[in-house]
């Protein structure tokens, strides 16, 4: 018996099918680029074991706990940390008995898909989970990661990982993408440049990360001429440390704005005086896009938009537990209007490669693939988060596809913080596309040697070229 | 020949149809369980027969008479009351005729698939309805109708219902489920909590209606705490006298608020006075919901909210037959930011469950399967009303399974007034999904011991846990 | 080797397949009604040979020169004409060469569909487009154009059709369409009366129409009654001189309104004076479709609405190369509420036909098909302008045909000014209405003799019925 069906995802019928698979063949063993993702640089800068399979699958991962929560269990139980330190389950095995009775709730889910080829591929498990195999499970996975063979490099090398790149926040000492190069380890991992948090007036901490950039980078961030220095200043550092080569903002609408300089200015005063309304910390974010695209067509670093999630809509959970934890949920996002202001001050600028995700679906075909199809700067992400599964990339392709073709789309990304669903999620993504392509080719709407370049291309190709990796 | 296709609705591959076949015979046979709709009580209650074919299948049924309205047919030709008590068609034989004529504009609809089911099975029907055979079925059925074996509880029996919830108006007398309880008869026919007339302001019989509520309760619902108590009160009642496990409420947003006590009690007062503003009786409304989620923890009513429609969008159809006739239309309803007030109030509670609807499938991936797949007290209901259909119902799983999964779901509602399209519904679910889940199979996404056991559960369990019958 | 698949756009299963291609082959040779497009009156007329292939395929068309552009392509380099007429490409073999090389990006578009079918089926060409084969194809193409077979009225008759409709400003004194009538030639084009230049007061020539509508008709247009007049006086030309049977009116959104007399008339006023706000603007615009409404009451015309483009997204190549140059993004589209005023106004009046066209899809199942399946005077356009594509039609139909049936729709519109893909369109669309319905029938939703007869109207009967053609 194994977890996993060798045909999984291909369509049934017969000829398609055939197709799916040689097309497929021709793809699995390429290497995987990870152009986005939260993995923790960490990981490859100690190389240390993971601790437990709780904390390997369980406790890190939003996609599994919510599930969970979703029908009565508490977070502490599963050992979810406290704001307040605050006691939490620390036993791995009890959590992990939780969790394996509460598997069949996966059905249907790519959490599932993920969660079983990691068992299989990784682990070598040919038994379902469940609780009556929850111990056995536990054992056997909680053996093999103290064995070298299951230390993160060994494992980042067993995945055919060729690049990987983590988030890091502006003000990141990016201390473990440091100790990453000074290694003997030749892995490629790089970071990604993202400063919501000296962007975003109504953070907390917004003041002082950008008093933070000044100290790091000698400019005067009091001053607007200091603060946007202070970012060229970290970017270059980013790129020259951390091998950077794309920035990240995960603002929560995708409104761009392209502000009088005098304007832009009085508004960053307000910002650090925290006396920013509403609306004017939301144009502030929108304008900022703007100066990040200015600063991409200097420095060559790709821009990647994440709108979208309205985050923490749990007073409890974020109270108890923080940021991250299940219950950020998509909104109507609009991109048509937001993007307006960005695009005409800088979109037809060659240099600039703008990469757009987006948690509403309906602006696949609506605003998302029109724009793409249109702007030569856009570029279109893939299938992200809730809708990072089978259906999701199916629709996705079937949404964008006619309209943006698929030069205007980049290739898959896991951005994942859970290390072992890395391979499983581009396999996910390699099987969806080779699915689509053998129904284009078995419905005459693209000859087979064209499909097996394109198969190549979503694989590879365009992330390696959109993210100059 | 027959006017139904033995294996509609499943899958055209060969191998998933097989699958989707065997899943479908381990379900078919299963009792209804119907925990939310609009059959009329006294049916049962009185248990007369039903007065002709017209009066039956066309009358009543608002799918039926606004697609032939939406081709030029008058309501008053189609037998439809006038508020007035002005002329309509009385004569049942040329109501059906007309509607005969017409039955090609339901090609492709789910009506039809409803009708022929009703037709074949209920009357033994193997002919296809037109102007044709317009005669010889309306003496057909009504023939039938003067049997006792299709009066309203032979046939309750006969389509296996094992629970059957109607919806009642907060200020009813349930005097029809009193007589069903009080009779020998053994079907389980239960009432639903719906309390939208005394609850929305902006119903101009609002305020008589909350006096009518205190008469029946005895508290002075002319204050905030009075009328609270009073709902308490029919809630009782509801529950005792009619076995109602469950609430309903059709606001057209989804807009909850948790208001202070103060601001409450003041809107109460504006709203029974009839000084609210359209925004003010809103609130009012949104507020209402928390109010009645803390009541459900309290009794255990399961909570429904169906929102998004707007109703009654023709003048003309409304001054001339009232309310419900066709012109119903739904519109975007936002879930994420509308329901936020009620869920950080009570929506950690386990006594709470609440089932979400919705006319807009664009909710579905992007805000009611990541809230029901995060919040505990969450459950989704079924796809509704225009989406009660074949590829509704498709696009519902494939939007909210995977990231809800199916134990956030609750089974099949048929929502319906048209008693004989009951059993045709439910097979529709039943099949829509056998043929889903014999796909995930096919593809990989599930096993067939799982499948078996989720087809059970989609079709019985998962309605009667949720709604506690 | 042929460019394309003989059974492209049929379903893969061997069965529906069979049944697709039974269907298909009774439509396939049926004559194209085109009730809605954008060639050139002029080809008609004069009969001259198209100038070269660039002139033919690339240059004039939108959905071509923007896949280009998205990938950084210059318009100028395309031939695209400047508003300054200042330097473009004007050598049609470098375009085309340059078009050649990017034919790539058209994997997966119907464009490439599009294209390859009219190089296949109007110029008989066996080998796939490329920078390899570009000069062969420039050399063959421009051959054939030479030719007198390759001319408009030739390829007019040889593409079988029947009657096709062009669209004129209301102002325009449709000189070709005169001349047409005038010729020996007996091929049918109409015009359709657009005005939105007479309409619109926020075009900048709004005045200036109005006024010339004046001297056209002799009514004076400074007042509300004389321009009111004006109107029935160009619709009354448009019928009798360019054969017109419908309207048609493309505003931003669907807003509808049904001002007071006066206060029509005293927005006319300020919209004359150009005193309008944004919101009077939108205001006269909603009012207007409502009095447009009442004037195809009294005089037949049909009317059609294309709401939902955001015009003109990109500043400089609006400032450099004018409209309709590929920057027309859609954005989302309200109709419920939009509609409200002119249906209750007039839309229970059977003499009139409202066809609704939409580019947000989140209206199909949401909203278009409840309002087309319950008005009387609604009907649903088909899949438009970035949906009018296999997986747009296909969406339609599966959104659509639930609620609102086949008859409330009216076949297909190639809405095109690529003369070329105009049997390439329609043939798309035969084929995706042939495979849908096999597939209602391979999954028991329609019987087979119903399917046959749905074709032929989907094909031919609807769109002849809806226009009046």
């Amino acid at each position: 018996m194994t977890l996993l069906d060798e045909d999984r995802l291909f369509p049934t019928d017969h000829g398609l099918r055939a197709l799916a698979r040689q097309l497929y063949d021709t793809v699995k063993d390429l290497p995987i680029i990870s152009p986005h993702g939260h993995t923790d640089p960490r990981w490859y800068a100690e190389d240390q074991a993971f601790p437990d399979p709780a904390q390997l699958f369980v406790t890190p991962d939003h996609y599994v706990f919510r599930m969970l929560a979703s029908q009565g269990v508490a977070l502490t139980d599963l050992g979810v940390p406290r704001v307040d330190g605050g006691a939490t389950e620390t036993d791995g095995r009890e959590i992990w008995r939780l969790f394996a009775s509460h598997y069949h709730l996966f059905r249907g889910t790519p959490s599932r898909l993920w969660l079983d080829h990691s068992f299989q591929h990784v682990f070598g498990i040919d038994r379902r989970l469940s609780a009556e195999t929850a111990d056995w499970y536990y054992d056997h996975i909680a053996d093999c990661l103290a064995r070298p063979e299951f230390r993160p490099r060994a494992l980042f090398e067993r995945f055919n990982i060729e690049a990987i790149s983590t988030t890091e926040p502006a003000t990141d000492d990016l201390r473990w993408h440091r100790m990453i190069r000074d290694s003997e380890w030749n892995g490629r991992v790089i970071t990604a440049y993202r400063p919501d948090g000296v962007i975003d007036p109504e953070m907390a901490e917004f003041a002082d990360n950008v008093a933070l950039m000044g100290e790091q980078t000698g400019f005067d961030t009091s001053t607007w001429a200091g603060y946007l220095d202070a970012h060229r200043a970290r970017r270059a550092f980013f790129k020259e440390v951390g091998g950077a080569t794309s920035t990240d903002h995960g603002h929560a609408s995708a409104r761009t704005e392209d502000l009088p300089h005098d304007e832009a200015e009085a508004l960053f005063a307000k910002a650090l005086a925290g006396t920013c309304s509403a609306d004017e910390a939301d144009a502030f974010r929108g304008h900022m896009l703007t100066e990040m695209a200015r600063m991409s067509i200097e420095d060559g670093l790709v821009m990647q938009i994440h709108p979208g999630s309205r985050r923490n809509h749990n007073d409890a959970v974020m109270a108890a537990h923080g940021r991250d934890k299940g219950y950020d949920i998509p909104g109507r996002t609009d991109y048509v209007t937001a993007l307006r202001p960005l695009l005409n001050a800088v979109g037809m600028d060659k240099r600039l490669t703008l990469i757009l995700f987006t948690l509403d679906e309906t602006s696949y075909a609506r605003e998302l693939a029109p724009l793409a199809g249109a702007w030569p700067c856009l570029r279109l992400g893939p299938a992200w988060w809730f809708h990072d599964s089978a259906e999701g990339m199916r629709r996705f392709r079937e949404m964008t596809t006619e309209t943006a073709g698929f030069y205007n789309t980049v290739g898959f990304n896991d951005d994942t913080r859970a290390f072992c669903s890395i391979p499983a999620r581009h396999d996910v993504a390699r099987r969806v596309d080779c699915a689509y392509l053998a129904t284009l080719v078995g419905t005459g709407r693209l000859a087979e040697d064209e499909a097996h370049e394109v198969a190549h291309d979503l694989t590879y190709g365009l992330a390696k070229r959109a993210y100059k990796l």
